[in-house]
């Protein structure tokens, strides 16, 4: 069932560490079929090292049930279906523990765009959730995990695919795209413009954000309907 | 004589360098058989490289003494021993220098619980201990690290088991486990969390410690008797 | 066409991960044959893992035209052209978004000559352009990235051989030599010299550039007519 | 001739990439033969990939000339020379521009003692010279960089041997011992203490020195007369 996406779903979490994004078992890569309203996650705790395609788990993104694979899926779970069913055109999400994404949760902020290589990836400021109530904690944590995001993105008004990460607040980024390379691709350079903004800060205290036309320039010129960097394809 | 555990003291050794965790021969593993009284330990200054099995070096906890091997164990071997007649449940100690957690030891500050990567492993800060006095210093040095430590532990009123990690004033950490896997893992996550607090504090001046029900739900999710984290055992 | 010029940009391309300078597809270099006023540049948005040397594209350097090659160029090669076109003796260009020169960049500042490290290879302090206008961005944007580098050098009178970097603000570094091994070696100084100058502000406030006798003989000593670093040529 | 301490100075010089300490060219190792008043040091400028042990150049201590080797010295044989005329103790010299140290350098700052790890091989802060006068600059600028060295020793009253290492005002480090591989261990060490010590005074504004009695046992446990660190020899 669903082997090639499996596949990919492999993929991408092996790319976590590949990519310096996670250390022993902190990351997961899920990806969605939304014709059948199945998505295929990364099993809880497995090592990378030993990580095979028949471990990825088929989850209901519906109803939460395992449909398919002998292993318990990601904790993170109930955190990738509420994202998968809010928001219609998002394929895969990725969660990590990378370390500077994760100082920038830790502290409560967001990431402002300071830079063309903030503005190739994310149309915005990189947002923050609000901390969570004790009772979303202690009830459905990881689904309510999922619904401070969605509110995050629904009350700044950020179009989750224009900013395709975000920042659980005291926890750590989780990242999305339309394809698990896309999520990935996300997730590397989330951890980039997150190193290079605590220094900039430091450089220049109360750094003004990139202008609004530069942001707009280097964001349309990857993602535009007429994009120009790149192959064609 | 513990072929066993010789050969689990050396693989957590040897996991130190290939953590990023050392630089030369500035770490030690041990574990403990506590049927026996006796503890298994990396020799003293033998680079890593040519390290074998049978260089580790079986110690009497009660007494000190050599019961098996053909050279020095560490020169930290009386702190080990300290801490495993002080505390029944641990079953391994790591000692490094590991760049971050050295940091805040020098600094003589403890590591704050400030994001989820911390409540994951530890519950609550990881305390520092108050430096040593000259006496302390210059009559028993390694064996008085030991006390201070355990000191440390008794009047703050934290479970080893819980907060599996201590910065020594000036120095650098320890850290320990049930087994020499968890001992590692506790020196490995420290590091991490030592690295992100701080730039955490450099975000966000007089970060507050994170939520107590987000720390006590991801600590228990890991580690409660009900854990949901990992693959059921 | 131009086999042997393609060789040493396909290199050049590839020394750039080699040496940590790039993420993902996040540089480019080119290369002039001033002769026939053609360049080859780096196909835009291609991995350097599959990158081979016919995916170069060679560029007429007056009129922007492709004159051979599949593939599209880097989405920066005007700004390779207006440079080229502006500087005589530059017959290489690289740029990256290296991490350290790019929170430079960021941060709108120059990086002040620190120490012999810079003076070695930078005759003075690396520039960071003005913020271009909203009429820049939105009309021929990569054109007039070169332009506001000229005018940088011009208006402050700085060789762009003797400071063979600037600083594009809001983006990060372009490097150059008269050979694609010179432009190369410039990106890797300019981010060892970025990443010391962050700590070194740190260390001390205020900190004034190197003493002018000392930057002289760094830099003369490899750089000027009677250099006595490296062999004899 | 001296084959064995070229080899000895061969492979102490290809230890500086692999301990990340060098860019390039950017170091040199040195070594001595007190006897016949000879010293074996790296040529200038050649790549560490293709050093050969035949390309050692062998160098008249007090005179300056080159007695043995095809290729020219180290630019910065002339400060080599002057430390082994000054101190009769030392065997081998090395100098690098490794990052963290050169950070302190150009800062034209001390390295305080803060921790044990420095307290292992340093009885004490590593000093930064003063800033050198343009006259000694402009005229034997090498060999005017040793007689600073010398002098801060002097002046300051340090035993070159128990502060194996020194940071040349907004240049970088030297460091030596009795043979090449202190020196290179001395190189390592202080790069670790450089790094530490940036963000130890982050944590801890004001951050106060070692306790004496520490800084004694730690430094005697590993060099004192009767040490007790390490296997006997």
């Amino acid at each position: 069932m669903l082997e090639q996406l499996k596949q990919q779903v492999l993929e991408a979490n092996l790319a976590l560490p590949k990519h310096g994004l996670v250390v022993f078992t902190w990351g997961n890569v899920s990806a969605l079929d939304r014709d059948s309203g199945l998505m295929v996650i990364k099993p809880s705790g497995v090592s990378y090292d030993v990580m095979q395609r028949d471990d990825m788990v088929v989850v209901n993104v519906a109803t939460g049930e395992v449909v398919e694979g002998n292993k318990r899926p990601s904790s993170d779970t109930d955190t990738h279906r509420a994202l998968y069913q809010a928001w219609p055109e998002v394929g895969s999400i990725v969660h990590t523990h990378s370390r500077h994404a994760t100082i920038w949760a830790q502290s409560g902020r967001d990431i402002p765009a300071w830079g063309t290589t903030h503005a190739d990836d994310f149309y915005g400021a990189i947002p923050c959730t609000r901390q969570m109530t004790p009772e979303e904690i202690q009830t459905r944590y990881e689904w309510e995990t999922g619904q401070v995001i969605i509110e995050t993105f629904q009350q700044r008004e950020i179009d989750p695919l224009a900013v395709p990460a975000v920042l659980v607040n005291s926890h750590g980024p989780f990242c999305w795209g339309k394809t698990a390379d896309e999520a990935v691709h996300s997730a590397v350079v989330l951890e980039e413009v997150a190193y290079m903004g605590i220094f900039s800060q430091q450089l220049t205290a109360n750094l003004p954000a990139i202008q609004q036309p530069l942001l707009d320039n280097h964001y349309l010129r990857k993602h535009g309907t007429n994009a120009w960097y790149g192959q064609k394809k």
